[in-house]
């Protein structure tokens, strides 16, 4: 009964990359815990970059400095 | 002083049911506990089909399958 | 496949009362949302008085003074 | 690496207000616990008024009341 | 800076399992976003079994049926 | 009516510095967006440096080696 929230930036990612991500990360219990597949799930949150800060400032102000 | 989070996906959920929603869940927290509905808080998020995975697949594949 | 998560206080909690709280919110899914009780997930985070603030101080201060 | 989420009703707020809870969580951490804000996350979350419950009623019903 | 979030029964997983979810989902990220490892977060939050329920029932409850 | 929760590891934090955490958190929320006070909770989680990981390694890890 594992529950897995991936929190990243909202920027571009298709549904295939979101596949991948969920894939991988259902699989990665399984590999590591012996868990049931059946009842992990994985939620995937897209966070605007103007509302997601690292070091005091927002990702948008870090994107316009090449970072 | 609970908080409460729901998190379904986003597939049509009318302000009825939002209303129902928060209203049951606030009760049961007074029910169960004795707590003040007063300082409860409710925060539904929907969360899109692509996003959600169980079993290692997004729920946009399983309802395509009739799931 | 809905994730509810429930955040109290940590003051003396029963099993009990957790299963209460599991079946109440579990329930209240179905019945609003007719979604499947057998991907329903309630999860319940007991937080130390501690470590929960309201009005700028915390649920210990705050038991202190009879709130 | 402490993780900040801020989580707020969706009612207009600026990348200016936005950049300024950045800023000011951040600078929090720093001060209380001399965390490095390099590695301090700060992620807001806009839910809908619809979505937002307090009292067993949502924020959009307590707006039209003038609350 | 992806921030990944576990959640999983306390069930004695030792440290070195820790480790393992902690780099695979570490590596999930670069692998499908190309995200920097150095601004990846991941948390594991281990539930009391009486905590986590699903299909309406305790976690404790099911383990004691076999499930 | 905001939500915020701090998430830090669990390396000692007194009852003071909690108590400022949410003093300042609280005066953050009431400063930038006028929010009231009264309805502003603060939840800080403590988690065990096994269980945060950063770029792939847990803090565990990483304070060994006196990061």
């Amino acid at each position: 009964m594992p529950y897995v929230n991936i929190r990243i930036t909202n920027e571009g990612v298709t549904p295939e990359k979101k596949e991948q991500l969920i894939k991988g990360a259902t699989q990665l219990l399984v590999d590591v815990l012996g868990k049931n597949p059946n009842t992990t799930f994985v939620v995937i949150d897209e966070v605007d970059t103007d509302n997601w800060g690292i070091a005091g400032e927002t990702i948008t102000a870090r994107r316009k400095k090449g970072q």
